[in-house]
């Protein structure tokens, strides 16, 4: 199949260091051109890939120096390229969250699919799309299509890793003290202060690898530094990939205290690699994402989460890594979306086109 | 004539404070209506207008207290409706400065009209504009044009202020000790280090009237604010509209030492309302706006503006409105932007339309 890969401009693919969508789209396009798919990936120019490369911007927004550089923009011009080029393609996949694709693409909409990575709750959101509303969409949970729930949802495709990049040591080092591990940035939605209680409270060590973005600095130095005393609550900085794995691989469990609607949760399912169960808040995927009582819990309360840290010792560390294989690897995920891209050229092919609303005023 | 102008969704049109684009807008909506044109305005929902008002969005992005807001999704949401209503209108005027709109407006691109009110040399936007290289655009100044030298610019307009708005006391209250003003935000790019040290060599007091933006509160703590001592360097914090007329009615000189290509300046006409003459540094369209000896000085370092402060009398302050009602009016601007709209609606009308360059891929 001739697949087009449309990444956002803010990361290369794959990114650095932070960047989960950008990860995904990496893991997506090198999967599908090892499965023999004609892949081109429009993204930033840093972008490495097997797949061919059309830059959309010569280095990605955020890595870039330069003082002035409009994200808006950006993508207006890597989209008119993509539009040139759409010939080319049996379907285009877009990753960007806020829509901007849309315009461009109405009159050949049944040949894309498009995967926000965010969360849709956004107002602006839900009233654009409605405008346009019979764009196929696939969703990274369920509960992400919630405040967009009549969307034409074609598919839902959980995120998955490259396994072979997150192997596993037979057995790991625990010989130390046992910790709770917390990872990610330090914002006041990650709920970095319960995670502190729920360790206090269970007479665990708690660590802390994650970093502290610009608009976290404040937040962190009146909420959380105050609650670091380098015995009970360590805070690490940022760890690259190998000393994370370690971090994560050496845990007793994963606290994710969320308290906002993560759509989906890279973090859970890393730990998940090295056989690391999680405590998770039932906010956002959580619970699709969380096989109770198997890789992991999801609790409502302090309380709850105290409970079950006592119960983490009692789960099969095997068993939540083979979970993380069959629910949450790259070929999983590429399965599913293949699936939904073949089915999306049948009902082309077929002439089975559905009905789409003609989209008045526009060039249709 | 109808004619649709189409403001940015960060302000209200007016604004109720800050906000120079919307502003614009404002005066120029309301001027046309006044001379019998069929105006709709796009623009947020708190707009005042007597022309007819479509929201494109409910309230304002910037007064919007809503968590999560859209600035892309919002714009698209506008620009459907806009497009949807294309056929109303004779003339569409667009005053969005990050070429959003182009994708939607392609296929009818000779019936708009484009103001950026802002800088151009963001990279991305001359890149952006190449791909929709006949879009008619009109600058605020001809130094904007630099980084778009070849841009379809189908004219030159610069702003205008409403004149009964600003009405002149015949004679202002200079009892008082004579001081230089300071207007506008205090970021690094405005320089009032260098206000400072122009007033501190001339002997004059310094008042700086002037808002501390979040983005600008490190650099004021850090390089002036101890520069302020209450005696020779004033700061007066955000002054409201009444304030400000007598506060640049009663000073002897604007100082206006920017460090950055400003396209238009506002701040400098409505000194020139009052009366007040201005030393400006030789940046932007500074040179443009200011008529040399007469409404003030271009300046390209200290020892000029310091010598230029001693000349600051001799200028005559009625002629200084004179010039300002000559050339900075809304009724002249208005004037300016009825000649471009009735140019571009004759080369349609009469089959003049000049040959666009088609373009690939797209719904032309």
């Amino acid at each position: 199949m001739r697949i087009a890969q449309i990444a956002p401009l803010f990361e290369p693919v794959p990114p650095p260091l932070y960047g989960g969508t950008e990860r995904i789209v990496s893991n997506l396009t090198e999967e599908l051109v090892a499965r023999g798919h004609e892949v081109t990936l429009f993204a930033s120019g840093e972008s490495r890939t097997t797949a061919r490369l059309v830059p959309g911007r010569e280095r990605s927004l955020r890595l870039d120096p330069a003082p002035l550089k409009s994200e808006i923009a950006a993508h207006l011009s890597m989209l008119d390229e993509v539009r040139q080029r759409a010939d080319d393609f049996d379907i285009l996949h877009f990753h960007l969250s806020h829509f901007q694709h849309f315009p461009f693409f109405e009159h050949i909409r049944e040949k894309t699919v498009t995967t926000p990575h965010g969360r849709l709750d956004y107002v602006d959101l839900v009233g654009a799309y409605r405008r346009w509303p019979d764009f196929p969409m696939i969703s990274i949970s369920l509960r992400q299509r919630k405040p967009l729930p009549k969307a034409n949802w074609v598919g839902n495709v959980y995120h998955g890793l490259p396994l072979d990049h997150y192997h596993v040591p037979p057995e790991p080092d625990r010989s130390g003290q046992p910790y709770l591990a917390f990872l990610g940035r330090l914002s006041r939605d990650k709920r970095p202060d319960r995670a502190v209680e729920i360790a206090r409270r269970s007479g665990m060590q708690l660590r802390i690898a994650a970093k502290i973005g610009d608009g976290d600095r404040t937040y962190f130095h009146e909420n959380i530094e105050p609650l670091i005393d380098g015995k009970q609550v360590v805070y690490l900085g940022e760890v690259g990939e190998e000393a994370k794995a370690k971090f994560l691989h050496e845990a007793a469990g994963l606290l994710f205290p969320i308290d906002w609607p993560e759509p989906f949760g890279l973090v859970v399912i890393e730990a998940m690699a090295f056989g690391t169960p999680v405590i998770a808040w039932n906010e956002g995927a959580m619970p699709e994402i969380v096989d109770e009582g198997v890789t992991g819990f999801v609790v409502e309360s302090i309380d709850e989460a105290v409970e079950r840290v006592g119960r983490l010792g009692g789960l099969d560390r095997a068993r939540i890594r083979r979970t993380l294989e069959q629910r949450f690897s790259v070929p999983r995920m590429v399965d599913d979306y293949e699936a939904i891209y073949a089915a999306q050229v049948a009902r082309l092919d077929g002439g089975l086109r559905a009905p789409l609303r003609a989209i008045s005023g526009g060039p249709a």
